[in-house]
């Protein structure tokens, strides 16, 4: 009897995904049916996106496991009807990408490249910047991609400080953690990356308090989840160039509206959520692979804690 | 009795040398005399950079070796009273600074960055780039720079492809040489960086013929030298769109005179010769280095080949 596996996301990512799941699927030597429409109590598994229909799982009695699309999962944990075990994307591809667009944006500030970008006018600007050695970075977030992240710069020759909610040990980078850890990894940093999930204690973690404690000249860049930064506080600390430059890639509505006034900002950059993009074909492996760990009775991989909301 | 070390650039960079140099002299315990005015017989080293005054080597007799404060010495090889050692910088700062450079500048182009910093109308432009993975980028010239870049470029994930003139092997980069490996180094490429010396074999390098070779849409990256290219050839390349882009940071005349067409250019941009820029610090540890070597017999590093012309 083949597995029931319900996709359940947007229709178009139903196209995106279809094929390399089944392919994904095979390449494990799962048998599995893969629909959209499935009797809910026959379902297996639920491989799923929040932007879709479905918001009930209370039908879904015989599902073993819901297995998200999205890294973040703040949109699906606060779900009341979600009692099945939930597991987060973590994406290879995903990662990768994660980590050339935060390396590309953090040499893009190091190296100041907008000067010639936004200056080709004849002048010639000869500014060496510092070596990489002598530009402090912080990642905010030691999970995944702020780990993956971060070795990537430390890699380069930055020195890197990472901060985290508990104590964690990554090598390469100097971990802090707690409330004091936290404003020691602001008070001393030059690039400033948030990779945090988003969850009560996170939001608007970045307020005016925070980005007092800041170097004057900060430049911020947010991959992560827009309600981490207190926009209004953010918007006033860039006037008062406490903070040099943000680069900000996640907003609480996106498409950003037309009148935000991030656009407008000489100091802003702002990037259409592109830096972290799930990528179908490594994707469906991680899927898979839960898949028949669920079916040897093996834990899942990347489970959700749910007390915790990430 | 000390050794004397001469000095010989421009007055400024007197300045900028003269502690770095006294303490790497110290740190490696040679008792050394250095000036920049000493009688010409009595030199056991020449510091040098060609655009200082000093053109005539004939009088220092008992010279051991002229040790460049350059990377590219094809100012200094073609100066015919130049008969002692003749060492190239190869200056950690100077390579690490270049790797920075040259990573900042193909992530901009492989994210597109551009697309963002120039575009901040309100326009949710979401195109999401493919993984360094698909994107195939070539160096030509795998000296110290060239090695240095492609391996960094390999460790975030991109394919690197090497030329050189002659065959070598460097791990994680597909290596090519001679012109039938330049025609394949050039025509699958996505992205192309500049890091050869100037040579009579690779003046002009970068010629229509060459850039015919290349994909459509190309990246041009140039933090090498400016005659490698024939900028009448890429100016045409660029109208017709063979180039998509070219980001040129060196010149046949520099600073960039301000009516040259590449300023102008929608499709270049301009940064004015800083991507290698050599460091005090580490630059006179490199030489104290060469000078001990020099006292104890062994043989001198980075030594030019004049035959070759570097």
């Amino acid at each position: 009897m083949p597995i029931n596996v319900l996709f359940s996301a947007r229709p178009e990512r139903w196209e995106t995904y279809q094929e390399p799941l089944n392919k994904a699927f095979k390449g494990k030597g799962l048998d599995v049916n893969l629909a959209t429409d499935i009797p809910p109590e026959q379902v297996d598994y639920i491989v799923y996106a929040p932007n879709g229909d479905m918001n009930d799982f209370t039908p879904y009695k015989n599902c073993k496991a819901v297995l998200s699309l999205w890294a973040g999962v703040e949109k699906i944990v606060v779900n009341q009807t979600l009692t099945q075990p939930l597991a987060r994307m973590v994406d290879h591809g995903l990662t990768q990408g994660m980590i050339e667009w935060v390396t590309g944006h953090v040499l893009r500030h190091h190296l100041n490249t907008d000067l010639h970008v936004l200056g080709q006018d004849g002048e010639w600007r000869d500014y060496v910047p510092p070596l990489a050695q002598d530009r402090q970075v912080t990642i905010l977030g030691l999970g995944a991609l702020g780990t993956a992240c971060g070795q990537a710069l430390a890699g380069l020759g930055f020195p890197v400080t990472g901060w985290s909610r508990t104590a964690k040990e990554v090598e390469g980078i100097t971990c802090l953690h707690s409330n004091d850890g936290l404003s020691q990894a602001l008070n001393n940093s030059d690039i400033i990356v948030l990779l945090l999930p988003l969850t009560g204690n996170t939001e608007n973690l970045i307020n005016s308090e925070r980005l007092a404690q800041m170097k004057d000249g900060v430049c911020l860049i947010n991959p992560g989840r827009g309600p981490l930064i207190d926009d209004q506080a953010l918007l006033k600390a860039l006037d008062t160039g406490k903070v040099g430059h943000a680069t900000l890639d996640v907003f609480r509505i996106e498409p950003l509206p037309t009148d935000h006034p991030y656009w407008a900002h000489p100091k802003v950059t702002v990037t259409p959520h592109i830096a972290s993009e799930t990528r179908p074909v490594t994707a469906a492996q991680v899927i898979a692979e839960n898949i028949q760990r669920g079916e040897m009775g093996k834990p899942f991989l990347h489970l959700v804690d749910r007390t915790e909301g990430y």
